[in-house]
């Protein structure tokens, strides 16, 4: 692979970028040119004096939706068909965003990132660019934009070079599929709570075994949705 | 209620807020105070000259762990034990973000959001603040940051006030437990792909229907663990 890993965002309000992605673990990487932000203005294709790039939903209802051929204008300017990254639309209608999926993403040339507003995107534009639908949660936002922080700073953070050992430690636990045991520093004694005796014991084998127990306690309690099904016990 | 919806984010980045809820809907909003933002820095609580928040995780292991007594001071001092507001703490051991904890947010007074950094958290202070741990997803981010400003961008959004016509539609159809029918508008035709016919037909009953079958078809396809569990089918 040749350059940076590369994050160009397709949005109507380019002025968020980098926002928060220019600051601390990503913003460094960003500064060291490790990866490479590009945003570019939908509203750049609009139409007309107004530059428009909407209008209203075929059919009737509320909201306005972003019209297919100022889309697709915009993306093949900013991404011409022989780039090999991912087109991916910010969608509560995607596929949820996973670690693994994550792991993918950082692992290739880059994204192409379409953040969408208002009611919703033509169709045609997400079957005609083959464009990948991504959910990063089951909730409803303003626009595509911070969820498209979220990925791309998910992805950093994997890029070589970008954590130091500092930072590395959180992704071993929840890769392993299970949810982090508790975590504990001094002080020793605070608010009459100590730190639980079996972390100060010194005894590596114990401590393992704490923290995985913790872990599948915390998951069983919380996520039992990320235990992989168990055969029905027998009576 | 008194005074508008209040965030208070504790954080060691402040620099990094509003960023992109400075801008569009929520940074009209935040302009004409429908809602309060207000950030404090965790560091502003840290020990001796160099204002360290962390320390090494009893019973080793990598990375740094924030200091409960630490954390414990910066959230006394923002939110004293009668701000009715809920304490959360963005985590990805946490309950996963739903709409329906989102509108519940918004219903009430504010959020006190506590963005944890480095390994984690240390545990007593989860404990004796009883912070609400929440997910916005499953994957691993920089900090807590970004999630803070997912949360707060779903909430906002609802707040009285905030949304107009124009970005109130999308709400309704996620909302109804299903994934969002496609979206169609002008050109008629674009690049050989026609609008569905029955969206032009201005048969309304025809239309509603059409749209609550793709809905349906596309929770199904994607996203069938939003449907209703259903009973078996009789042979």
């Amino acid at each position: 692979m040749t350059g940076p890993w590369r994050a160009t965002v397709l949005t109507l309000y380019p002025e968020m970028f980098p926002g928060p992605l220019g600051v601390s673990l990503s913003g460094d990487a960003l500064a060291r040119a490790v990866w490479a932000l590009e945003m570019r203005n939908i509203r750049d294709h609009g139409e007309g004096r107004h530059k428009r790039v909407d209008d209203t939903p075929a059919g009737g209802g509320a909201g306005m939706v972003l019209r297919a051929d100022i889309l697709a204008a915009a993306l093949d300017a900013a991404a011409p068909a022989d780039d090999p990254r991912p087109r991916l639309l910010m969608s509560p209608r995607g596929a949820p965003l996973t670690q693994a999926r994550v792991r993918a993403l950082a692992a290739g040339p880059g994204v192409v990132l379409l953040c969408g507003r208002f009611e919703g995107v033509d169709q045609r534009v997400i079957d005609a660019r083959g464009l990948e639908e991504v959910s990063i949660g089951d909730y409803v936002l303003s626009g595509g934009e911070i969820p498209a922080m979220v990925l791309i700073d998910a992805c950093v953070r994997l890029l070589p070079g970008v954590m130091g050992k500092e930072e590395s430690g959180a992704e071993e636990s929840f890769e392993g599929g299970l949810l982090e045991y508790p975590h504990y520093t001094r002080p020793r004694e605070w608010e009459g709570r100590a730190i639980p005796e079996v972390l100060l014991s010194g005894n590596h084998a114990a401590i393992a075994r704490w923290r995985r127990a913790e872990a599948e306690r915390l998951t069983r309690e919380r996520r039992p949705d990320l235990l992989p099904a168990r055969k029905p016990r027998e009576e």
